[in-house]
């Protein structure tokens, strides 16, 4: 078994939507998934590239398959510039424990430093303890716990009855 | 008094920075406050955009100032598509209490509407009382509440330790 980690490609996305509905099952809110193939496509390899992403690929004789990925794109916080958001990182069970992760978060990382950007942020589910371990190892610090944090989402017609009281 | 509510410019710099300031001293927060004005030029209205951004704006007979902004930028769910993500909303103090937060937000969000995004996203202080009760009366829902997400950071020598690990 041979484990390559690449950037991903348009050819990808079908494996990558497998995946994403794989992180959600795992999450518990595969009810939630609302994608296809085609958005992902256009929205990641269209004219106006919306999200970046890695994939790990498992190469074993002539076939290979994706086992593997994570999704970025960048954010800006208004106290240090321009940053990254870790989407989702994903690593498909019978493969953990191998630190393909790793390798994973480690390219965004990368692409983190190379792009002189000073934080990297991500959200996490509070029961998902084993994710939660690997990222404090890591040196990543839980906001909600030591600041406060909370995250908010506006969806729907809250949208629209909002948007009615822009000025034009 | 006449406020307007328009889109930034990149002369208003250095009154967003100043508003900027302002509203991480009310976060109590302002010793990470990192950002020069260059710096919002480059990255607000140079080649690559990071972030888009509302002022309000009083005009008084010959002069006028920058009152309140909002700064957001587009994000990606694996869900849902396109988002965007409401960095900062903020009104002077002595100009509170007559909308002109709603028209601000209210610009985002028909931002939102125009461009088919299915969800607003931002993050609030947990002690900001009045700030939460202004957005739950819009609709908003709190997920650190509902789905227990937790925000985390990984910040300098965490995200170069990370970076090692990267293949190549």
């Amino acid at each position: 078994m041979s484990i390559i980690v690449r950037k991903a490609n348009e050819p990808d996305c079908q494996g990558i939507l497998d995946l994403i509905t794989e992180l959600a099952v795992y999450e518990k809110m595969e009810e939630q998934v609302n994608m296809k193939v085609e958005t992902l496509r256009e929205d990641g390899f269209g004219e106006e590239k919306y999200f970046q992403c890695f994939v790990a690929e498992n190469q074993e004789n002539d076939s290979s398959k994706l086992i593997g990925y994570v999704l970025y794109y960048y954010i800006y916080s208004t106290w240090e510039g321009k940053c990254i958001y870790m989407e989702d990182l994903y690593v498909s069970p019978a493969y953990r424990g191998r630190g393909i992760g790793s390798r994973l978060m480690g390219s965004v990382c990368k692409v983190a430093v190379e792009k002189k950007c000073a934080r990297v942020h991500f959200a996490v589910l509070a029961w998902n303890k084993s994710s939660i371990d690997y990222y404090k190892r890591q040196g990543a610090v839980n906001l909600t716990e030591t600041e406060d944090w909370h995250l908010f989402r506006l969806v729907g017609s809250a949208i629209d009855k909002m948007a009615a009281k822009a000025d034009v």
